[in-house]
């Protein structure tokens, strides 16, 4: 039995608490720099244009060479080499406005007659010219710290002759897999009588990838309380530890007592279900998570501790995706307990899914997202419209 | 001059109807599978569980020796390596059922004494035991062609025994950049007047990674159409070839024509802004999307042509993520022409981006979204609500 059950909110409140973002920086190729978190405002080293240039396709001229210009009384031009004292030149978008030029004339304001053009529209100075810097000036702000980089924003840095950028590193999250019945996944043989394979840590590790972190993944470690101690102090280095299975209060499940010892036990037992047997803990200042074995069960605790944590410590704020549905049938919840209810969407409509018996792998199979249903709340009825956050 | 716009919604349509979702598949191992989409139903390869075991922690009964046992009056049951006759066999969650067993009586209803136990619960069979298959049944269908794997599906394949999956391969994206003016990004020394880095190909590749595709990009083209013709050619062995810049109406913006030469120009000149000269053509049956060269414009283009194109040939549902928002300001837009308008988000509030003047980089960095204003709507008030759709 758990000597005391916390509440989720609690829970996962005082896993936040004592922890933090990353505040390690390394340095990063542009090109690999997608979905990374600038750790410094960016300055432009350049001005953007570097030089005057042509905004439009068309005919450099001194715009006070239009003055008066209309298409009943236009301004002849002579095309030349430069521009002013009646003569233009011609040019195309992006060409660096040629000497005595301080304005563009659009080609549709031109015409065209042999060596000559005439302006049919008169022009202000800078019409259709970008002055230096006008984009981006020399030493502007151009992304500030704590800007995740999208496609455009990188193309935006190399536009201005940057290469690499300085971003937050990514937290490191051990994953320790736990239980002595389990078998490496991708062996290609039947199980024996009471294996079953190890498949936890890798929705586990390639949650932590998706939400921001860097994973990487121990051996199994079998049910023996110095072993899983071991695989604890040896990736004290990470920022997160999280513990798969041995988590509950069987005669083996180590994981807490060993957490009691090595640090501080913060929750053993969360009033959400399923995933009652999450602890949680602080080893040498690192957050410890440890998981239930049942895969469903750590698909919850995975999104209502790890993912808040994760995101955070890699400075990032995005929530799962949350759609409205109505739902087709009722969802029973546990009274007391934050329930994790998976649904399956189609046209607007979430279905709960039923998960009596030990149908817990199908289950998640089926299931598009999950409902919270708080724990003051007895189920949501059938016809109710709930926010169903997507699977990622 | 165009000769003749086309519309926005026109535009995209003839494009789709044109293209269809990738066919061919390719076998990848589940460890890198997430992400991917399924081109084949998939049969469980065995029964799940494989053996009949135990569902909680406690003693393996013969459900029949059970009868009439409460707490009041329990049943002595003697601990032993098989069950049945009035024995019981320890077991823990996940273990295989000892001979005999048909039942499991959970700890929290069993009282030990010495070396036998008090059974204060009456017990049905299968009871806390899960029979061979409950979860997932041999043969049955866990996973339906065109499903993308999440990491609870991978590790719910990886529990049935599975390495692999066989999945749709990813379009592939050809990104032919064009420009004599410009320069290759990350090269770092300052520009000569009339110069520019060519930055958008970094974009428009990062982009058909983000919606499923498998990009390629090939060296810079210089504004020659035998030269644009032969990189065209070169890459039709892709699904899709997205060429950046040229496709206006100045001189020298060869991609239209050459379109038209190869295959067939279906638009050039579409209602939307910025955007405008995106050209849209099918040369050998595969789609061709000519981007505009100023990035706001191609990044219009984009998300209006290449998202919705690149998502449905990976064989993908996903949009973008929208947040409905209240304007801080109002929304100017171009009467008869999509309006592609950026905004910048905080708290709930949208704020429209200022585009004036050659303010176009700078314009993407700062907005966080995009509001779409249809050609028929003339733009949108201050206070309005107005959906924004996430620059992802």
């Amino acid at each position: 039995m758990f000597k005391e059950l916390a509440g989720a909110a609690e829970a996962k409140r005082a896993l936040l608490e004592r922890s933090g973002p990353v505040t390690r920086s390394e340095v990063v190729h542009l090109a690999a720099a997608r979905g990374r978190v600038l750790c410094e405002d960016i300055a432009s080293p350049v001005n953007h244009p570097a030089f005057e240039r042509a905004a439009m396709d068309g005919y450099a001229v001194r715009a006070a060479d239009t003055r008066g210009a209309t298409p009943l009384s236009p301004v002849l031009l002579k095309i030349d080499g430069a521009a002013g004292g009646g003569r233009c030149v011609p040019v195309r978008t992006g060409m660096a406005a040629p000497p005595g030029a301080d304005a563009v004339l659009m080609k549709e304001d031109a015409v065209v007659r042999g060596k000559e053009v005439e302006a049919t529209a008169e022009l202000h100075p800078y019409k259709n010219l970008a002055a230096v810097g006008e984009d981006v000036a020399l030493g502007e702000i151009i992304l500030r710290e704590g800007h995740r980089l999208r496609p455009p924003d990188i193309a935006l840095l190399a536009s201005l002759g940057l290469s690499t950028a300085r971003v937050f590193e990514r937290p490191k999250v051990a994953v320790i897999p736990t239980g002595s019945e389990l078998l490496p996944p991708f062996r290609e043989r039947d199980l024996k009588p009471g294996e079953a394979r190890e498949t936890n840590s890798l929705m586990i590790g390639m949650y932590a990838e998706v939400w921001g972190g860097s994973p990487r993944k121990t051996s199994i470690v079998v049910d023996d309380p110095d072993l899983i101690r071991e695989a604890i102090a040896e990736n004290l280095d990470a920022d997160l530890i999280l513990i798969s299975g041995g988590t509950s209060v069987g005669d083996r499940d180590y994981a807490p007592p060993v957490l009691e010892e090595m640090g501080e036990l913060i929750v053993h037992g969360v009033r959400i279900t399923p995933g009652k047997p999450t602890a949680i803990g602080m080893i040498a200042g690192k957050p410890v998570i440890s998981l239930p074995g049942y895969p469903v069960a750590a698909l919850a605790a995975l999104y209502v501790f790890a993912r808040p944590l994760i995101t955070m410590m890699a400075h990032r704020t995005d929530l799962p995706r949350v759609v409205p549905a109505k739902l087709a049938g009722k969802i029973v919840s546990r009274p007391g307990y934050l329930t994790f209810a998976r649904v399956s969407l189609k046209g607007g409509v979430a279905t709960p899914i039923m998960t009596s018996g030990a149908g817990i792998l199908s289950s998640v199979a089926r299931a598009d997202g999950f409902v919270l249903v708080a724990e003051e709340v007895e189920g949501r009825e059938k016809g109710e419209v709930v926010e169903v956050s997507l699977i990622e």
